[in-house]
């Protein structure tokens, strides 16, 4: 069992403006927004199962596949993101939305529990015979989780019961008894959700049908051939090639690379790291570990975007990080904060949270746009102005992967051990514990990712020891510390990259942290070909990219930063309610002397210029332009 | 009317190693082994309108189509290329396999002239309904140069009359009077093959028909709407999107953007280029003229790969040229040598032959491996290393691009007007004209592209007064003439790029030419932001690439050539029958002190190194390994 857990994000007050602005336009604008699109598409009406059932909005593609097969998990996610939102505070016209959503399941739900209304409306005598494409457990997954989100926000159980009794018939339907299916989902997300509502209902079953799942996939006879088989296709024509696709390629605890569809292996580790935890399970942590360090040390992007390939929407080679064509979803984001999460408190070291901060930062919050209401799918490191965000999508699994998790992002600041607490993030927060026997008032103050000036103050309700630890990031050099004043030796007290200060608190005790953010420069493993002679721009968490709107005169790509070129910050108040650029003496490549020239004997000339970056996540908020983080290097 | 006419083929003898040897390949191993593929894969069968047919090969796709629809093409095409390589010397067992094809297509025509064996097979109710997608007047085209090189190779004109009755019922079909379609093909091709057919035919109405269909497209109303609408389609279904992707979304005198299929567009401008020379149509002359400028000066890679998107298999914006997602179908490459040759007729201007030499020798000679029996359909300028060769293609269109280019390559050496000869190309010809009343032989001797020593001996049967128009290449800088030892004022008497020598000219004279070939670099346009702080190598005409296989240690892309690194040519023997490599001292990123790290704050350290460049169109002879153009300048 883990050490740590999690403070969850209603008992975390967010106080910094980072924090708040974020919150305050998912919880009133992106929330109700999506609900509209999600009528507007056909979506909810989808679960009121329309008879005769109207024409697909998405027709089947060359492999009898349309997106349409999982409305349901939409709706499971805008549940939760909802639901938290409630949590912030109540709203009458919100729940009325999902209580209408769950008299809809209601009617749908079939005698013996099943609850898919692709299925039920579409193909009801289909049911579990395409777990490989089809996304049955997903959408059971994503709708527990928002039915355990609302009964969380509400109170409310109505949602949880049915799905609880579509979950009692998946565990007639599945397991290795005669009988039942040897099957798991093509696409892994149920496994998660299983472990949640163990948690929540303290239900041993819950956790061992998220056991099976994870411990059948990948084993022979593989169950998708044999499925496949049954329908009458051959497996090998199954349309990814590999089931490397969905992980299912051999037994989870054998594979140590990172492969196939990315948020399919987040949601999977994520499952593995819950159960490695629940269970004391070595091997299972063991797995994790050696997919952690495979993904960390050669798939993933400075910005967190995980996969390159659109193809697969997921993994390749070691190093294949091309930056135009990344695909780098949204969702795989979102996701491997979920893994990283789990991971930290598997064991409490700083490299996860240094993933996952940097997967909030530049990954995640890069997915939804200032205003609340348009989107990014893929995001490339690199734009020559066509990528653009869109306000909704065909396939809409990240819009409200980003809303869900802006509205809980509170449960990501700190956990809570036996008489200790870790802080894993700051910008401004305040929670109150039970440590050591008394209450103990926390409150964070700062204005990070901006700065890193952070102060805590700790205090008990009456003197206590425990600990307090604090991430020192791993890209924070020069870390500095004080308790009411007194410095203290960081390098000695630092643990896996956690201060840890163990003492007697008494009431009003404050810690100062001065986190030093320089601007730096970041150079990619030579491996990484797109990045041989090129720089990305880090300060503090942030990545940065420089965009065409602040570097007007051609396209960003045509700018290089010389190697000794100075790098300064500056806040400007007048962007995105304050943010801190960058800027830097640059040289831009001429253009003019080129005339018909596509290519000739002498380099371009170069000219003194200028560039500004800005926090990559705030890209594509002022209209279309070029953008790039990799920076060619004088 | 053009002043110069291509002197054919079959008249000019390849005598230089270069060309003997790949002539050679394609004779005995390319287009034998490509018989038995048409054969292996269905497409000969094809023919003989199997009563049931067999299944498909390849399904109908979402777009409901399958690459079925132009194995036509694919026969006719093989046809040229194997009537080409008659012309070289006849074989008795060649004739045979073209003879059974065309006893087979004479079966197989409709009485009413109709031959296409889709068509006739699987949809005998549907000819003539999707003009836009299904590619029936591109197959005939193809069959039509496959007739012509028929009859031109052994006076056989069976196959030519099937194909002529063919195109009279096309004739009867298609055109502006009443009960006619105004229709034309989405995959243009037919109008050059027409072309080539009233050149050879003399037949005014082979032309005209050519001309209609040029004219006829993109006229509103647009045919392909009604021909959709006809289906019970919506226009707008189109899967391409656009119009502009089959070159009709307007009138062709009214395109000067280069857009869409890279193929298409290439074929059309051929045909256009055609009738512009043979109608002395000045707007389609203008046309073809601002087309040209606009992909020459910024929609071309400099191994004159064509159409950087897979999406369209074709043209993107301006200056995007991406490294290793390049399509650049070889077949683009082999049709702008069609188009830059018409191109140079109609203005004999060297510009157009520095691009078609770009073309032969970097982009159509690439497609086809030493061993004549391996292809590539895209060629990225960039691999990671999973790039390679294959054996044959689920469309094959590029394999029999390569064998009829290379089997007729002596056609592009040299063109004959009145009272002058022009040479375009060098590498070792003779050959023997009439000119200025005389007989006049020719014969070039040189080791061309390796080396730029040029002899040309010109001896007329009698002593006659006429013009040698040698071509100066545009990258040849220096270059100095010589006639009979002494020495000539090249700039002065150069015109549009070709050195213009007219003279009394002498049994037993001979001109020397000498092209000096340094190692050159080239640099790309700043906005092809892919090549920002990179160069190319170039020597002569060939470009360059670092092959993983002579530059072992890792990707070639963790090579850096600096800036002052001396480019050294050499030949060696021991590769590829002769060929010459260029070699430089070059810096290695040094990767071994990366360990685990991805990103880190210091640069890679880099060690002395070498590099060893190989011409581009070698590359993949050896093996699988990484690849790249456009080299990291240190």
């Amino acid at each position: 069992m883990n050490e740590f857990k999690p403070v969850r994000f209603v008992d975390v007050a967010l106080e910094g403006q980072f924090w708040r602005e974020r919150l305050e336009t998912v919880l009133t604008r992106t929330i109700p927004s999506q609900h509209v699109q999600l009528g507007k598409h056909g979506i909810l009406e989808s679960l009121t199962l329309p008879n005769p059932p109207p024409p697909l909005r998405f027709p089947r593609n060359e492999h009898n596949f349309t997106v349409q097969v999982f409305w349901d998990s939409d709706v499971g996610k805008w549940i939760e993101a909802a639901s938290y939102a409630l949590s912030h505070r109540r709203d009458a016209a919100i729940e009325a939305k999902i209580e209408s959503i769950v008299d809809d399941l209601e009617k749908a739900q079939a005698p013996d529990g099943y609850l898919n209304c692709w299925y039920l409306q579409r193909e009801p005598d289909k049911r579990w015979t395409n777990l490989r494409d089809n996304h049955e457990l997903y959408n059971l997954g994503h709708l527990l989780e928002g039915g355990i989100a609302y009964f969380l926000a509400t109170g409310r159980r109505r949602l949880l019961d049915i799905l609880e009794r579509y979950v009692d018939h998946v565990r007639q339907v599945f397991g290795p008894n005669p009988g039942q299916k040897r099957g798991y989902c093509g696409h892994q997300e149920v496994e998660l959700a299983l472990v949640k509502l163990y948690r929540l209902a303290g239900e041993r079953k819950h956790l061992d049908l998220a056991a099976y799942f994870i411990n059948e996939r990948g084993r022979q006879p593989h169950y998708f051939d044999q499925e496949a088989i049954a329908r009458g296709e051959e497996p090998k024509d199954f349309w990814a090639k590999s089931y490397e696709y969905n992980q299912s390629h051999r037994p989870v605890r054998e594979q140590t690379r990172v492969v196939g569809h990315a948020v399919r292996a987040m949601y999977m580790f994520s499952a593995m790291a819950d159960l490695a935890a629940e269970f004391d399970d070595d091997g299972l942590k063991r797995a994790c570990e050696a997919l952690w360090s495979d993904v960390i040390s050669s798939k993933i992007y400075i910005t967190s975007g995980l996969g390159p390939a659109a193809s697969n929407e997921g993994f390749t080679e070691a190093y294949d990080l091309p930056n135009d064509t990344a695909y780098a979803e949204t969702c795989a984001s979102v996701a491997l904060i979920f893994w990283a999460q789990r991971m930290l408190h598997l064991n409490l070291d700083g490299k996860y949270a240094d993933v996952l901060e940097q997967a909030l930062f530049n990954g995640a919050l890069t997915g939804l746009s200032r205003d609340g209401e348009h989107y990014f799918y893929s995001n490339p490191l690199d734009s020559d102005g066509r990528h653009s965000r869109w306000a909704w999508h065909t396939c809409p699994c990240c819009t409200m992967n980003s809303s869900r998790l802006i509205a809980s992002v509170g449960g990501y600041f700190i956990s809570a051990g036996k008489d200790s607490v870790a802080f894993h993030l700051y910008g401004g927060i305040s929670t109150t514990l039970a440590l050591a026997g008394t209450t103990v008032a926390l409150r964070e103050t700062s204005t990070y990712p901006l700065y890193g000036s952070i102060k805590i103050e700790v205090s008990p309700a009456n003197p206590a020891r425990f600990t307090v630890k604090l991430r020192i990031p791993g890209w924070a050099n020069g870390a500095s510390a004080a308790i009411n004043g007194d410095a203290i030796e960081i390098d000695a007290a630092k643990v896996n990259g956690y201060l840890s200060i163990n003492r007697l608190w008494q009431p009003g005790d404050s810690i100062e942290l001065e986190l030093p953010m320089p601007p730096e420069r970041l150079y990619a493993h030579p491996s990484v070909k797109e990045n041989v002679g090129r720089v990305a721009l880090k300060r503090g968490p942030l990545v940065y990219c420089i965009e065409e709107v602040d570097n007007p005169g051609g396209h960003v790509q045509e700018l290089c930063l010389p190697r000794d070129a100075d790098l300064l910050a500056r806040k400007r108040d007048d962007l995105f309610g304050g943010t801190v650029i960058l800027t830097a003496r640059a040289e831009r490549l001429e253009t003019k002397d080129w005339i018909d020239d596509l290519y000739r004997r002498s380099p371009p000339a170069r000219s003194d210029s200028k560039l500004v970056a800005l926090p990559y996540y705030l890209w594509n908020n002022r209209g279309n332009g070029s953008m790039e983080v990799w920076i060619s290097e004088a």
